[in-house]
């Protein structure tokens, strides 16, 4: 059997360190290419297990060179682009965070015959440029995110759903009395309900921008309106998605809260070659709850800019200046929307058309909400 | 369009009359063979809606050839396979009850290229003849049922399940207390907690005699082991259905319990062409729970007898024989399950070869059935 050939980028990261050690238990994928921001200590590490062909740091790591002479090595911020153009895999991962991971996800486009997308900003930022390039190229974009892979995997072979669905858990704050939820404290919303994760997603989890997120995403990798976007709250979190048909039928994607089983459907898509347990069903409960958009205003916002880039871009590079602030204590909670909003707001309606023009939004939007925060 | 040529057998029963009903909804298909049994007068205006060009009466009712000139008529027993064999239609819904139902359903397969399955005894009577003769000929047998059809639903386009299941509602006696159940009443029996049917369903829908059924069923249509087809309780029959991956994945085949849905499925797979409603998901609660064999035996005993296709038969025509008589007053609920285990301990293992030597059983079963009512 002849080994699929992958590259990983933003390996030493959540997703990334997950890819690994899918990789390590399917046994049907040959690492060739690995990079990294810099978290030289855990490359390294991975360097040796998987003795890639290929590795790209974004931080100067020029001794790792002389450690690993069989590896060809690239650096810096052009250097992920060309470990893919040698590398010339079957499959990139990409698991970089913030809006660069578009530029790594639109080179994987070009190299690649399946981009497994874990970054969000590749589709919030770039989800137009990002999905004209891969019908043009005839190239597989197969969804990371559990919510995604979810709806992904119940669309499969059956009629177009009229509808599909995300859930979320609804966050740290989703019982908290709405008229004090301007001022919870950072302590209270990061007791995420049902699983825990970075400090960034579980704030998001708190305010929905993630959900906000996840529909923009949705409306460009699956191609609906934001209408027929729903999202519903469940509070276990074992809902993922749901697909709702013409004639009633409703399909759910129910399971564990385990980012490497869609990493792993990403990888063996259309078959599944992974093992896991799954969850007990002799009691099961599963429940959704309609979304109160007064305790989760960004959502909301969300929706109405799905699908002009520019707003987009904007709500997620102002959402990570907010919540910077607010992890510092320097904002309070109910601020975070107040920054998004505004930014928002004053950026102008436009569609970049590659992803200079992507960086160059993301980038003033963050100079707006840096100068929001000092207006508050 | 080409309209697609269908044929309905026991279009005067519950299933054919909601056949029709889509029919008439999805104006993709002509019906060309109609046929009953008895129910003449209703009969007489699916005549003269519908207009087919052949039709079957399984009771004399010369006359109608008079009043319907332009149909071709059969009569009698052999009726209905030489309608199938006039007709030779794309599809075949088999609305017939009872183990008659295999003859026409090995007939739909001589004669059409899908068989729309309805008739459960079909599977638990001859499923090995069945799908056999199905797969030799390469006809769709797509299933009518709404548990089967969700999980053909489910099962589309993907790796094939671990694992299946299928839910009960648990019937009216599911929170009777377990030491009175013997001495249910038909009253108590017949006040079904999701939903109103016939009296035999309701009735094995308190003993789960229906359930087993349909685990049989599950074992020829899926080709699962009958430790693969799991049962669940779900209290308000919203979820029909699911499939386990190996990955941990389950995916639920959920909505109204409202059979024009599969059926108009099974007319129209691969693609879903028929509209309805979809249940509201804002305030949405699903459960599953485990299933006490000490409260439905019946269930336990069709799982061991899954696979043998004699006692399968002896199962079915005894729950039918002993239904009868509690329907009467004549024996308690109880009873119903001894007399179907006692008559398929008596029956022996065989494998029976065509429809006579089912029938054969079938008719022995029911003799030995009649007889433990009298000596109970």
């Amino acid at each position: 059997m002849t080994l699929k050939r992958l590259a990983i980028i933003g390996s030493t990261g959540s997703i990334g360190r997950q890819t690994l050690e899918v990789v390590n238990d399917l046994r049907d994928y040959k690492v060739v290419a690995l990079s990294c921001g810099h978290n030289f200590s855990l490359f390294r590490k991975q360097l040796m297990k998987f003795k890639p062909d290929y590795a790209a740091t974004l931080g100067d790591a020029v001794y790792l060179r002389e450690e690993f002479p069989e590896t060809i090595f690239f650096f810096g911020a052009d250097g992920i682009e060309e470990m893919l153009e040698a590398a010339m895999p079957d499959a990139v991962v990409n698991g970089a965070s913030g809006a660069v991971g578009l530029r790594y996800s639109l080179k994987a486009i070009e190299t690649s015959k399946r981009l497994c997308l874990a970054n969000k900003e590749s589709l919030v930022c770039g989800g137009k440029l990002l999905i004209e390039k891969a019908v043009q190229r005839g190239v597989e974009i197969i969804p990371v995110d559990s919510e995604h892979s979810g709806i992904f995997q119940l669309m499969i072979g059956d009629s177009r759903p009229e509808k599909i669905f995300i859930t979320a858990s609804g966050g740290a704050l989703r019982d908290y009395p709405l008229e004090q939820i301007e001022e919870a404290t950072l302590e209270e919303v990061l007791k995420h309900p049902t699983w825990s994760m970075g400090k960034r997603i579980t704030i998001d989890s708190a305010t929905m921008v993630n959900k906000g997120l996840e529909v923009i995403e949705a409306h460009y990798l699956f191609n609906y309106e934001e209408k027929d976007i729903l999202t519903y709250i469940c509070r276990n979190s074992l809902i993922h998605g749901g697909a709702i048909y013409r004639d009633g039928v409703i399909k759910l994607h129910v399971g564990e809260a385990d980012m490497k089983i869609p990493i792993a459907y990403s990888l063996s898509y259309p078959v599944r070659t992974y093992s896991s347990p799954h969850i007990k069903l002799d009691r099961l409960t599963l429940s959704l709850e309609e979304i109160d958009y007064r305790r989760y205003p960004a959502l909301k916002l969300a929706r109405e800019i799905t699908g002009v880039p520019s707003k987009q871009i904007a709500y997620n590079a102002a959402d990570e200046v907010a919540v910077k602030y607010f992890e510092k204590g320097a904002i309070k909670f109910g601020d975070i929307f107040r920054i998004i909003y505004r930014v928002v707001e004053k950026v102008f309606e436009a569609s970049p058309h590659n992803f200079d023009e992507v960086l160059e939004i993301d980038r003033f939007s963050r100079k707006l909400a840096e100068r929001e925060v000092i207006e508050l």
